[in-house]
């Protein structure tokens, strides 16, 4: 038996404990581990320092090389979060519905684990205690592969974690660390149908594509985003402005960070020079078409590839369209179903965008980067999910379980 | 372009056109559809009648004539069926959560439709109509592959449903009927990403296994019933009795009837006696280990293979055990995610069987048969969930749509 298929029977094993595991343990786990992090963060920078030192020598571009770093800060967010979760409702045994049929029985549905989530991650080390402190409040075992890049950060965080569930009696298998990178093993852990009970790959398109040949056992993608904000004509300018700077520059590296404007073609022309302005101010680099780079000053031809890629860096697609259903065309041509945002004052008009475009959320006059498990009120998030299947969007605690139904009677028969 | 590839585009151009189609047109659809099958009777069961007629000549067994047999009154029930999903609330655009989150963003989770559903499944021509009757007020399109055996009966049926769709100015590729049973255009079809959203095999092991093997779009498995009743110390003989023997004889090729009985060793003297002559009244085949064989009456010798079977008829499994952590451990091995019930009269020994057993649907004191979705208060279902994923046990019109998120702001940013 290779090394993958063990741990994920062993990861299989611990989850039988955990589906009947209190929720005062659970707690007691996760607030121990933000403990045992914030005493051994000197150790944990460390390791992050040598995948650093290593990612920089092997030419990891900047995008990357942001997401692989660990900071102080960093970490005692990370441990914030820790603590976050543990003062969160156990979402399992929570109630969702409950009625008296007919008959007189009396039908609950009742959130209980998945049972062992598998994820496949890339530079990002603090997924690790994420993806470990959700997916274990929840009830789950989870057998975490992160990016190569990341392997020392990875091992001292999973260490940390598995020392928190043994000083808790919480078996340490809750949590285990893929590290082979082995195209052939991770085939093998995405087929391993009745031990692995859900796989969420988050990543580029080439991680995406390969879990979804190869998986047999349920995947929910968590895939990136190519966001879209369109500029409707009645928008008000200064807030569209905002949205459209603020939505890359706070955050280029991340998901719901914005790629194109969409302006509709009658504002271009009061819009464009100003915007022109701002991304010049703000050190965007603005890709247009002809009109844009007509109208918007410093503003670069873009190629016919610039639609629909997530630039993960400080640049803005940007076309003039016609009207609503030009924005529509176009998201449906390129959008990722992540995020879209519309910036208009017509309400009816936001109302129709928000009906017709059905990515996993769409804002109206507000940034794309609210589409966050956090900023929309989840609490916490494992990733966001662009799989119209089980969870769309954000996954939160109550997403990382299913409903069953638990039937009480007294003598029914049909 | 293959046959199947085209219908399978058919069908994605209706679902875009479905997925803002008023409530009011996918009612009317309905009720039409329910009328041209009341008028259309004759039509449809002389068509049955070929298929009926064929499948005796080929052999087919007498479950699976029973699956396939349309009757006069199985057509009524099959109207009113579609008359209670019309009157019933359309679940897309209801809002599930409304929260405000601290930036003042106004955050909803709203259904919509999945988009296109592929339903793989057996005899049963019912299937047809109650499936594409759901996944269209869900405002999905539907692409169905039922048995070669109902192929006339099913070709009827759906084009009485292109009709409704016609008469009430719908897109007739809301329904698409896959004729091949070329494996390798079914192949072709489970890896259409993008086009079908979802695929639900609803049959015996060898399809969903194929399905399994070959499924790049995600799939829900509606896979059979292998449903335990056990009967605890404390049961109430004469209500596990009645549990027992209906939950057999009142429909035995259904996927929740009741295929073994675990009997506590405690009340194995008093109850299988008991036991053995119930089933000699009724009909019912009673395989037993040798316990059973020496205490109840009429009982034959079980095979290993008995356990974990799916009888389809009128036959029960039967076993002593010791308690309940005989009994879970027997369901452990041998069930199969479905449906179990305990008969007991201790309360808190039924609160640990509905916490540690996790199948789709536990019930206390109750018959395997009321896991179905109209029993359960959904109102109507597509078939039972075994995949413990975006829905599990009955999926009803809710679990046909997926939540996303709508978020209304006033230009935030951050």
């Amino acid at each position: 038996m290779s090394t993958i298929s063990d741990s994920a029977n062993r990861a299989r094993e611990a989850s039988q404990v955990l589906a009947s595991i209190e929720s005062e343990t659970k707690d007691a786990v996760l607030r121990t581990l933000a403990r045992l992090i914030r005493a051994q963060s000197a150790l944990i920078l460390g390791a992050n320092t040598g995948d650093m030192d290593a990612a920089r020598e092997s030419g990891l571009d900047a995008p990357k090389l942001a997401r692989l770093e660990l900071t102080e800060a960093g970490l005692e967010q990370m441990c914030r979060g820790l603590e976050q979760i543990a003062a969160m409702e156990d979402p399992v045994g929570m109630v969702t519905t409950e009625r008296v049929v007919e008959s007189g029985l009396k039908v609950q549905k009742v959130r209980s684990p998945l049972g062992v989530i598998a994820m496949i991650y890339e530079a990002r080390p603090g997924v690790t205690i994420d993806a470990f402190a959700l997916c274990f409040k929840a009830g789950n075992a989870c057998l975490l592969k992160g990016g190569r890049e990341a392997a020392h950060s990875n091992a001292a965080l999973a260490e940390l974690a598995k020392r928190a569930l043994g000083e808790n009696g919480a078996p340490e298998s809750a949590i285990e660390l893929v590290t082979t990178s082995d195209r052939e093993e991770i085939k093998e852990m995405l087929g391993l149908t009745g031990v692995i009970d859900l796989v969420i790959p988050r990543g580029g398109a080439r991680l995406i594509e390969f879990v979804h040949e190869h998986a047999r056992v349920p995947t929910i993608q968590h895939f990136h985003g190519v966001c879209h904000a369109f500029v409707h004509a009645s928008a008000d300018l200064e807030k569209a402005l905002a949205i459209c700077t603020t939505g890359t520059t706070s955050a280029p590296a991340t998901c719901n960070s914005l790629e194109c404007v969409l302006v509709d073609a009658a504002i271009a022309d009061e819009f464009l020079p100003r915007l022109g302005a701002a991304c010049g101010r703000d050190g965007i680099e603005l890709r247009g078409d002809s009109r844009t780079v007509q109208l918007a000053p410093g503003a670069v031809a873009a190629a016919e590839d610039d639609w629909g890629t997530e630039f993960l860096d400080k640049i803005i697609a940007c076309r003039v369209i016609d009207g609503l259903d030009g924005a529509i065309e176009h998201i449906q041509q390129f959008g990722s179903d992540h995020t879209e945002t519309i910036v208009a004052q017509d309400e009816e008009v936001c109302e129709r965008f928000a009906r017709r475009v059905t990515s996993s959320c769409v804002l109206t006059n507000a940034s794309t980067r609210f589409n966050d498990g956090f900023q929309l009120g989840l609490g916490a998030e494992i990733g966001i999910s662009t799989s119209r299947i089980h969870a769309y969007g954000p996954m939160g605690l109550a997403e990382l379980t299913i409903e069953r139904y638990i039937v009480r009677g007294d003598g029914q028969v049909r």
